[in-house]
């Protein structure tokens, strides 16, 4: 088996996040769940558009996200998404690129314009996201380079790509490349009502194929229809090699074997939680690729999550290596 | 003469900023001078974009900034400005509507892109900005909206119209539409090195139909081509019937007949400069249509602006009028 000349490839959707804040009665009078993630149409997206505040356009995605944290930690990262061969899609392989980050996948021509999420950020910081998922539904088993599977260490897929039809296969034959190079699995819930949209999948796919699991508590109290976090984290013992559990500012806890860790979170201001989850895997995996130690990797995962929740977008700002100690 | 139905009517370049983070180095390796505009072709603006960091994008253009300002300080605002009908042109178009601003101006279909600001963000919050002014090249005198020009109680022109070709006709003919209507017509002297381009035409609208002047040091300066403030200044009361004249942190000065005022900056935290000028402007002419007091009317400015200097892009983010008292 090669070395990994990949440390990290990230499969997800392709998206530019549309910030802008928003107060609960605009979330309630759109019919929104705070705090969740919501697929909608292009009509809705234009009404949604055009009943929201001014905005702040930043490339986004949740794997997209982690995949720029974890080059902006230093590790060799690449990324495969499908956006289109319009504006938005140039911005979105701009910020990509320009974080470092391999993104070799043809655009989308003369289908639907790249994906955006409009994101509502409540002032207190938590943010409830609309996706119009456009180019991202074509993303299938064609985009799925094997060669960049084979050459990376851990794949990292989000749980939001279980959405768009095509994305699913795409999915299993990553993860079937990966394995058969001796390469590591890894996934992220993403969001609960996604995982309650296809938990018999998720449920198969995390016991079948999943080496390294991300999820925060609802998630995972929902993936394995519970209300009891140590009844979720016995049941991630027994699927995974290693599950990494965020508790938001409680922290997270890190199962491995017969290993449990807890790790604190790292206090920060919150100005906008958008990409928190995202920044804390890309940490994580940046770390772990390096082959530090579980608690560092915790370590490293809160110190990305807290330095992205203290700004509007999910992409960095700040100098990360710095951040962790790693410069 | 009729109420004016609306306070301030701005005229500008219609520009989607993209901002990134860049040291010194980039700015030298780049040709570029700090804390300038530079107008840039299709050419010029890829291979920038190309080399710089990730970006945010967030809507600007001076004069488009100021009415997005002046709209949060409850101004009745009205903006007329060229868009592609584009994906850009729709993030414009969204914003400063969203912003509470009136922006009638048809869209640029088959042409030029909407315009791009690159702009880079040194890390003491210095921008240096790097202009493809695309659609804004189009924009002429049909794009004048003469019953909005007369209905505004001030029409307020950037001075980056200059560079446009068309848009100098464009120019007199609202100031012509202002005066006759018996409102007043305020400019920007924008940025010192499009005066410099520009000096004898700009000297000419400045003392034939300007009433409301804003210019920082080096762009007055440069205006009467001096090297003395107090002569720069002399120059400006001869000139208009008040000339605002900021100077950073060391606060502006209101030359209006025989007053001089002079009138505190108000302590920020340094994120990025963009917009300082415009928010002030924005504060100022607020501040002036309600019939506030030219003391009130400089203090409203620089709230405004160092709300704009403390994040990342040139519109407000926080709540304007609480800040100034006028909630």
């Amino acid at each position: 088996m090669a070395a990994p000349t990949l440390d990290i490839l990230g499969i997800g959707n392709a998206i530019v996040d549309v910030l802008a804040r928003a107060d609960d009665g605009f979330l309630a009078a759109h019919g929104m769940t705070r705090g969740a993630m919501a697929l909608i149409d292009a009509g809705q997206a234009e009404a949604i558009y055009a009943a929201m505040g001014p905005g702040i356009e930043s490339s986004g995605g949740s794997a997209g996200n982690t995949c720029a944290v974890a080059a902006a930690l230093g590790a060799r990262v690449g990324f495969l998404g499908k956006v289109a061969d319009d504006q938005l899609g140039g911005v979105f392989a701009h910020d990509i690129a320009a974080a470092g980050v391999a993104f070799p996948t043809a655009r989308l021509a003369g289908g639907a314009p790249t994906a955006r999420c409009l994101i509502l950020v409540s002032p207190d910081g938590q943010r409830t996201m609309n996706t119009f998922l456009g180019a991202c539904v074509t993303f299938g088993e064609a985009d799925v380079d094997a060669d960049m599977v084979a050459s990376a260490a851990v794949t990292y897929l989000e749980g939001y790509l279980f959405d768009p039809p095509a994305a699913q296969a795409a999915f299993y034959r990553a993860a079937a490349l990966a394995h058969a190079a001796g390469r590591k699995v890894a996934l992220s819930l993403s969001d609960a009502f996604c995982v309650g949209r296809h938990r018999a999948a998720f449920r198969a796919f995390v016991a079948e194929q999943t080496d390294i699991l991300f999820a925060n508590e609802s998630e995972i109290l929902s993936l394995y229809e519970t209300d009891s976090f140590a009844d979720a984290m016995a049941a991630a013992r027994r699927d995974v090699s290693i599950a990494a559990l965020t508790r938001s500012g409680a922290g997270s806890v890190i199962v491995a074997g017969e290993q449990t860790l807890e790790v604190a979170a790292v206090p920060a201001t919150v100005t906008d939680t958008t990409g928190a989850g995202d920044a804390y895997a890309a940490g994580f995996l940046a770390a772990l690729t390096r082959g530090l130690p579980l608690a560092e990797c915790g370590r490293w995962g809160a110190v990305a999550a807290a330095e992205v929740i203290g700004h509007f977008g999910a992409r960095p700002q700040a100098d990360l290596k710095a951040l962790v100690g790693a410069a």
